[in-house]
C-alpha cells in the first residue's frame, strides 16, 4: 500500500487524525488522489490507514489505526455503528445526523436523515469517489425513499471537488414536514435555503424553552423559528423573532402557523433592532450564523458578539435571561465566555450561569480533535439585587 | 460608611467580586473586621457594598453594587431568592444546597438542606458575626427541625474563624435517611465523615447511570457509593466499587443494603487496584477527592490523573466508557481535558465524548468568577474500529 512518512511532532502523534502537507516527510509507492494509504512514523512503524488528497491542505485523514480498506463492508459496519451510537444516546434516529465525518470514523462523509429522506455530503475526495458504496450501504441499512447528494459546502473547493446537488436515489420529495421537539417544521431538502432545520441545535432549543414559560422572549437570528417556536410552545407570554432574511422570516411564520402558535416575526437587521429595542424582554436569544469562517476574521466576529451581548444585557432587567450561541470552532468556549463577561462588565451586571449548551450528540465530539467541537452556548441570568 | 479605595486594574473592574489585599490603594473611615464597607474607585465613584476582613488575603467581597446592609431583611430576601432559583431550575429543594456563597450574593454563607435538617457554614467573618440573623431567616423561610453549624472547612483558618460544629437549632437528629435519584442514603450530619452525600454530584450520578444499563461498572473512589448505586439501580450487569477508606466502604455497603442492590465493595488504594485489575469492565468511573488544594500541587495532581486515566483506558475494550471527574477549580476544564487526551494518546485509543458534566445547578456558576466553577467531568467512549 502506498503511503506517507510523517514528520516528528506532527499532530497525529498527539491524538489528532489529520496530516497537514507541512507534516509530511516523504511519500512512498506513488499514492493517488482519493487513495487509501498507510501512514508511518520515521521508524517505519505503521500509524494506520488514511485517505489521501494532495490537493487539500489536509493531505491525509486517518480513519483507522489498523490496515483497513474503504470497501462495502467498511461502510456497512461503520454506518451501522454510527446509527447505534445515536440510538444508545437516546436520539430519535429518524431526524438526526446519522454520520458525521471524523466523529464517526468516516472523514468527509455526512449523512442527515429527515424522516424517509437522506441528505448526503461527501466533503473529501475519497468519499466522493466511493459515493456508490455509501449509497448502497445506506439503502441496505435505512431503506430511505430518497437520497440527495447535497455537495454545496464551501469547503469542497479546498478539496478540489465539484459542487453539485443531485438526487442519487428516488425522486425529489419537494416540501414536507418533520416533527422535532413536538413541533412541525416544513423543510425542502433540494430547494430550501440549507435544509431549513439545524439538527445540531435541537437539544438547545429544548433546553432554552424549558426556561421560557411566562417570559417575553426575543429570538434574534431566528432563521426558520427554531428557538422562537420552542419557547412559544413551552408557554412563553410573548415571542418576538427577528431575522434579516425575508425568506427565513416567511418560513418562520409558516412554521408558526403549522403549529398553531402565535409569534411576532420581524424582518430586520439584528444589530439595528437591538439598538432601538425597548427593554421589554425577559429572555433574549442570540444564535447568529457563523460570523467567521477562519482565524483571520475571528476578532471581527468577537467584536460583533461583544456588541450584541452588550445591547442585549442593557435591555434586560434583573432576573432577565440571555442565551447566546457561537457555532464557529475558531472561537473557543473560553474566548466566547470571556466575550460575554466583558459585555457584562460594561453593562454593570453580574451573570449567573443557568446552562451550558453544545451541539447535539448526533454531532459527536472527539476529545483529541478540537475542530469537532464547534457549537457552544451559555444561558445566564442577570443576578437580582446587583 | 467606612471603606476601601481600590487600585486600578484590580479584578473587581473585570467583573469579579473579590478584592485582594494587594489591590487596595487605601482605606478610609477605619473599617473593622466583619464590617459592611463601601468600595470606591480612585475617582471616588462607588463600586458597591462589601464585607471586610483584613485577616484574609481576600480583604473584601462585594455582595451588592449598591449601598446595602446585612440586616434581617437582606437575609430573608436573598435566601428566598436562592431557594426560588433552585425551584425554577427544577431542583428538589428538600435535598439541595439552598445557599452557595458568592453565587447567591452571600459571600461565605453555605446552607445545605437534607430533608428537615439544615447544615450551615459561615466561611467569612461577616457571616459568622451575623449567624443569628441567618438562623432566624432560615427558621422563617424553611421551618427546619434542626440547624447545624458545621464550620470545619480548612479555609476558615485563612479568615481567622474558629472551627466549630454545633447545633444552633433543635437537637442532634443522629443518622437518618434521605432519597436522591430514587435511592436511599443514610447520612449523619454531625458525626459523619463530611455529610455522606455530595449534593454537587447528584446530577452526574444520574447522567452516568443513564449509560450503565447492562454494563460491568467499576466505580473508583466510590466514597459512600453514589455512582455505584446509581449504576446498579439503572441495571448495570455488575458493579464494583473501590475506596481506600474502610468507613466509606462500610457506608457504601450499608447504602446498597438499604436499597436492596448488590454491589461489590473493595477497600483498596485505587491506584494499586487499577494497576492489577483485569480488563473486565465496560464503564470505569473516576471521581477522586480533590488531589490539590492550591496551584502549587496542581502538577502533582495532574500526574495522578494521568496515571489513573491511562490505567483505566488500558483496561477498556473498544466501546468501553470512561467517566472522569475533577473537583478542583485550580485545574481548568481545558487542562483536565488535555490530561485525558494525553492518556488516550499513550493508550493508543481515540475517545468520543458522550457527556460533559458539571456541578449541579444548586451550586451556581458566576460567569465572571472562575472560582465558582470547580467541578468538571467528561464521559467518553473508546471508539470502535480504532
Amino acid at each position: 500500500m502506498p503511503g506517507l512518512i510523517i514528520a516528528p511532532r506532527a499532530r497525529i502523534f498527539h491524538g489528532h487524525e489529520w496530516v497537514y502537507a507541512t507534516e509530511v516527510k516523504k511519500s512512498f509507492g506513488d499514492p493517488q488522489p482519493g487513495d487509501v494509504i498507510t501512514l508511518k512514523d520515521f521508524q517505519d512503524r505503521s500509524l494506520g490507514s488514511a485517505i489521501y488528497n494532495p490537493a487539500s491542505q489536509i493531505v491525509a485523514r486517518r480513519f483507522s489505526r489498523r490496515r483497513q480498506d474503504l470497501d462495502a463492508e467498511f461502510f456497512l459496519r461503520r454506518i451501522q455503528q454510527a446509527i447505534e451510537l445515536r440510538q444508545r444516546l437516546g436520539i430519535d434516529v429518524t431526524l438526526a445526523r446519522l454520520v458525521w465525518s471524523e466523529s464517526d470514523g468516516m472523514p468527509g462523509l455526512i449523512v442527515d436523515r429527515y424522516g424517509p429522506h437522506l441528505v448526503v455530503q461527501t466533503l473529501t475526495l475519497a468519499m466522493r469517489q466511493r459515493l456508490d458504496l455509501i449509497v448502497a450501504a445506506l439503502k441496505e441499512l435505512v431503506s430511505p425513499e430518497t437520497i440527495i447528494l447535497r455537495n454545496d459546502s464551501p469547503v469542497l473547493k479546498a478539496e478540489g471537488i465539484e459542487q453539485e446537488i443531485t438526487m442519487v436515489h428516488g425522486s425529489n420529495p419537494g416540501a414536507f414536514q418533520v416533527r422535532a421537539n413536538d413541533l412541525l417544521f416544513e423543510i425542502d431538502l433540494l430547494d430550501g435555503q440549507k435544509t431549513g432545520l439545524y439538527l445540531d441545535q435541537l437539544q438547545s432549543h429544548a433546553e432554552v424553552a424549558a426556561l421560557a414559560k411566562g417570559k417575553r422572549v426575543l429570538d434574534c437570528f431566528t432563521n426558520q423559528g427554531g428557538f422562537a417556536l420552542a419557547c412559544a410552545k413551552a408557554g412563553a407570554a410573548k415571542v418576538t423573532a427577528v431575522d434579516i432574511s425575508e425568506t427565513a422570516c416567511a418560513a418562520a411564520r409558516r412554521n408558526a402557523e403549522l403549529n398553531g402558535l402565535e409569534i411576532e416575526v420581524i424582518v430586520h437587521n439584528v444589530f439595528d433592532f437591538l439598538k432601538h429595542a425597548k427593554p421589554e424582554y425577559d429572555l433574549i436569544i442570540l444564535d447568529p450564523p457563523s460570523f467567521t469562517r477562519n482565524k483571520k476574521t475571528l476578532m471581527d466576529a468577537m467584536r460583533g458578539y461583544k456588541e450584541i451581548h452588550l445591547r442585549s444585557l442593557k435591555l434586560l432587567e434583573k432576573g432577565g435571561i440571555i442565551s447566546s450561541f457561537c457555532c464557529s470552532h475558531h472561537a473557543s468556549r473560553d474566548l466566547f465566555h470571556a466575550n460575554l463577561v466583558d459585555a457584562s462588565v460594561d453593562a454593570k451586571k453580574s451573570l449567573r450561569l443557568l446552562a451550558n449548551h453544545g451541539q447535539r450528540l448526533d454531532h459527536p465530539v472527539l476529545l483529541a480533535i478540537p475542530e469537532t467541537e464547534y457549537l457552544k452556548g451559555f444561558t445566564a441570568e442577570v443576578m437580582a439585587g446587583r
